[in-house]
């Protein structure tokens, strides 16, 4: 017989603090720490806005390393040309404007091109000496066909938020960045398909929806820089893929423009298209690397009215995926995030942040659960008897739902806040994984286990890794599994390479869930392919830019 | 001020005849006939079913037209070897078992082989003398690999249930069909991740999915007959698109075969997997022109507890597309379909079934919408809420929702029986276009005209064309464009052809919006293509497949 327990007595409405506004106080220098973790760029100092200038006060050049200089064994290409000022006059004549070319070769413009050379984590530095921005797809195919007839490397740039070096050059490679191609083509409020230019920021193009009450299906924490074409070229995952798909279903149609110069006008503005291959998807993920996206043609769904957020505790991370199949179940339509946070990451949070959690006893592991529907109403009665039933059969041992949009920011903030304040100690190592869900916390035990045999891991000062935890978006099987440490530490950074890669390549998972290649996770390509898939690869990239002249030392 | 009229005055129980039970009974020969458009497949008796074998009475052989005859500039490319018995032997000490290779060389097989060389649409023939049934990924490497190495020709082959005749042969390549490879590898609860063999029966595997509360997130007609990995090589659309994407989107992984032999082991069970180019979408309706599919791993959704279908009528095109708006903004998150038909279609599908339709009142468009979600009350009160404000605005004119299982089925009968009923005067001639949904009447119109104007449309015999109607999913932009005619004329054939493809091309529509290339649009391309794009089809065709034998003459 079913007990005559009601959630009801349980729910109590959040009571927090409000967050403290600053964030990404705690980063510590680049040098020691390993920022590979799905960490908000809005709030970066260094990070540059739409217009490719840089918010506040810019990061001192000195402290970013040179890439270069981080991977020493990386070499500069030598058949690539290097850039003389006939090169750089060419250009000039091409965009005319002054703001269109940021010449660093007739004359020192190092701080000019700095927020072009280096990324907002302060993590990768390269030598450009030259800008442009195209603002027309025709400008964008003038200057590939211009760069590969002259074996001059180049690196397309959106928004420069990535996590993975891939937005910027190593060497001399010349910056294409797209900011100046800013349009919203158009948007057809039926089927609620959105054209436009590559350069869009993705807050513009959602705010944009907003007005027509669609929403841009993917959502950022870097969302206030990040450019859409960027977006599709990273194959960007972020929080709304649980509930809206990936990239690969959502955008329609590409125009793109290939190393020779060809334009390829794929931007189709049809939900369905079945007459050949398709191509588009190759450019989807492809970082740059066989080709630039000047536009994009992409299905928006309508904006939901209601949103309720929930987060509550659990004994064990058997009972976190019980509640995610119940959540399916009961939620099913309105589902649109299932995040899982262990008790370890939820206490570090605390004690970083000053700040109390939702729940006031302590659980093992916690879950953050999102819906967005037509209908308040409905989907409270949802959640509600989802929240009767989880609790009621003991898969949940305690919870609150949050009654206003402060108190749903409040929950957010105790999965969002996580990333920052684990680098309170020091340094964290960061990876960002796809896991089986059955398996996917048994990494972090493993981990965890591994460290603490060695005698790595510990409350005081002498061991140099504070914990071992995981966290992340439990609804698309992505781990994101952090080592906080108090400084950075050979024998750590020894006990956890290959260690890991080698774990997650035994279940077939991925080393990049959602960030990508880029310049860091190119060595480790192996452990997420095999050497079948390596050498497609490697077709695909010598078929498109044989010179490979496209955003080179990279990807693959 | 809003009127006091409820909708609930004019919501009546639908109250229809049942259907008549036998489908395609209006089938004409088919070289009088058109047939690309959303048929069912199920109940025709020439359809090989899961084992190869042929349902009810075979279609007389000599009926069917051989290819080679209706495409007469079609010529068998010399560059393929003739199949000997050395050839047919080795596939027989490969294959082993008996039923694997049906041997039409060494001895008299051809009823045993009708089924493989023909399509269940009887429009496509072609002249194998060897058909082969892998049983594993490892048979169909080495068969590939000993077709590669002596140029002979192959057609991968599904449930043969195409509307393109892409699955057929057109002069003598060897059949490989994967009905013996039907294996369900394994499911996830938790990710609802269904990993398969390409064999698996769409309706195995959705019943599979059934009994653990899950549906596979695509429905066809065909669904008794085709398989998995023929939908996933044809990019299938279906019914459950508009709520479930796109094949580009659900497909997580894929295990294939090139034709050199070499086994592609991308069969990802990862939702996010940002490693690389994603190499697998260019099978995804590749059409098997360059690798055979072999296995498919895909994101299944919860299955839905409560659905509803309601079907009403509109003034005008304009109206319908009012109501595709108000209905992705009442019913959001569960709408599941939104079809469209014109009142012509309707007509005619009275006249030509001598049903009653649904509302007794005439209406020059009817829509018919399907909602499926996870709780029946709230499903039911959006729909009412919805049902109610486009009534009371005056969108629909009048409307009905079903009450029970037999009402839905019947509702649906009155767009499912559109294509067949519309052969009841001789013949068809169909386009499956995808089209900009605010255009997307206008072509049927502009043709309607165009008939009209040529005297060739009308209500007596001497007019070869009864009517110019459409109908399709109206959630996905793909319109089903029919002229139901008496006869087949060259006269209104010169009509249609170009200016259907033409007045397509213009409003960068689809030629092909759900069914592929096949043999029947390969010569169409151009008008959803242009050279550039072709260009890089043709690049990855000779890059895959530089032999040519996967499934020649046709898609590219």
């Amino acid at each position: 017989m079913a007990t005559s327990y009601r959630f009801a007595a349980s729910l109590r409405r959040a009571s927090l603090t409000s967050r403290a506004p600053a964030r990404f106080q705690k980063l510590r220098p680049a040098s020691q720490v390993r920022w590979t973790g799905n960490t908000s760029a809005t709030s970066e100092p260094h990070q540059p806005d739409n217009k490719g200038t840089v918010k506040g006060a810019p990061a001192p050049a000195k402290a970013v390393k040179f890439t270069s200089e981080t991977y020493p064994e990386l070499q500069r290409n030598s058949k690539f040309t290097n850039l003389t000022q006939e090169h750089v006059d060419w250009f000039k004549n091409l965009l005319g404007s002054e703001s269109a070319v940021i010449d660093g070769l007739s004359k020192d413009a190092s701080a000019d091109i700095e927020p072009f050379n280096s990324d907002w984590m302060r993590k990768y530095r390269g030598h450009a000496k030259l800008v442009v921005k195209p603002q027309s797809t025709e400008e964008v195919s003038k200057i590939l066909k211009y760069c590969n007839e002259n074996m001059l490397a180049v690196v397309p740039q959106g928004g420069n938020t990535g996590l993975v070096g891939g937005s910027v050059p190593v060497f001399d490679e010349i910056v294409i960045n797209l900011a100046k191609m800013d349009k919203i083509r158009s948007f057809d409020q039926v089927s609620g398909i959105l054209v436009a230019d590559a350069g869009v920021i993705l807050e513009v193009a959602d705010n944009y929806l907003a007005e027509k009450k669609h929403i841009f299906p993917l959502d950022l924490g870097a969302k206030g820089s990040c450019q859409i074409g960027g977006n599709v070229a990273t194959n960007a995952g972020g929080l709304r893929l649980l509930r809206y798909g990936s990239l690969h279903g959502n955008v329609l149609g590409i125009e793109a423009v290939l190393p020779d110069g060809t334009i390829v006008d794929d931007l189709s503005k049809l939900r369905k298209n079945n007459t050949g291959y398709d191509i588009k998807q190759l450019f989807i993920g492809g970082e740059g690397t066989i080709g630039i996206i000047t536009a994009i043609s992409i299905l928006c769904p309508q904006r939901s009215e209601a949103v309720n957020v929930a987060y509550f505790g659990l004994e064990s991370y058997d009972k976190a995926q019980e509640a995610f199949r119940e959540a399916k179940k009961y939620l099913g339509e309105i589902l649109s995030a299932f995040e899982m946070m262990d008790g370890r990451s939820q206490n570090l949070f605390k004690k970083a942040s000053g700040k109390k959690l939702p729940l006031e006893e302590e659980h093992p592991f916690y879950c953050l659960i999102e819906t967005s529907g037509s209908n308040t109403d409905h989907d409270s009665e949802k959640l509600q008897n989802f929240l009767e039933h989880v609790m009621e059969s003991g898969i949940v041992s305690d919870g609150v739902l949050a009654q206003d949009q402060t108190q749903i920011g409040e929950l957010w903030g105790c999965r969002e806040g996580v990333p920052e304040h684990l680098g309170h100690w020091g340094g964290v190592y960061k990876y960002d994984l796809s896991i089986p869900i059955s398996e996917m916390y048994d990494l972090v035990n493993a981990t965890r286990e591994r460290l603490t045999k060695a005698g790595l891991v510990g409350d005081d000062e002498s061991h140099p890794a504070v914990d071992v935890v995981g966290y992340g978006h439990m609804g698309d099987a992505n781990l994101h599994l952090n080592v906080p440490v108090r400084r950075y530490d050979k024998a750590v950074e020894k006990e956890l390479e290959p260690f890991v890669y080698e774990w997650v390549q035994k279940r077939n998972g991925s080393i990049s869930a959602e960030h990508g290649l880029g310049i860091a996770k190119k060595p480790f390509i192996g452990y997420s392919r095999n050497g079948t898939f390596l050498k497609l690869m490697k077709q695909i990239k010598d078929l498109y830019d044989p010179n490979g002249i496209m955003n080179p030392y990279k990807y693959i």
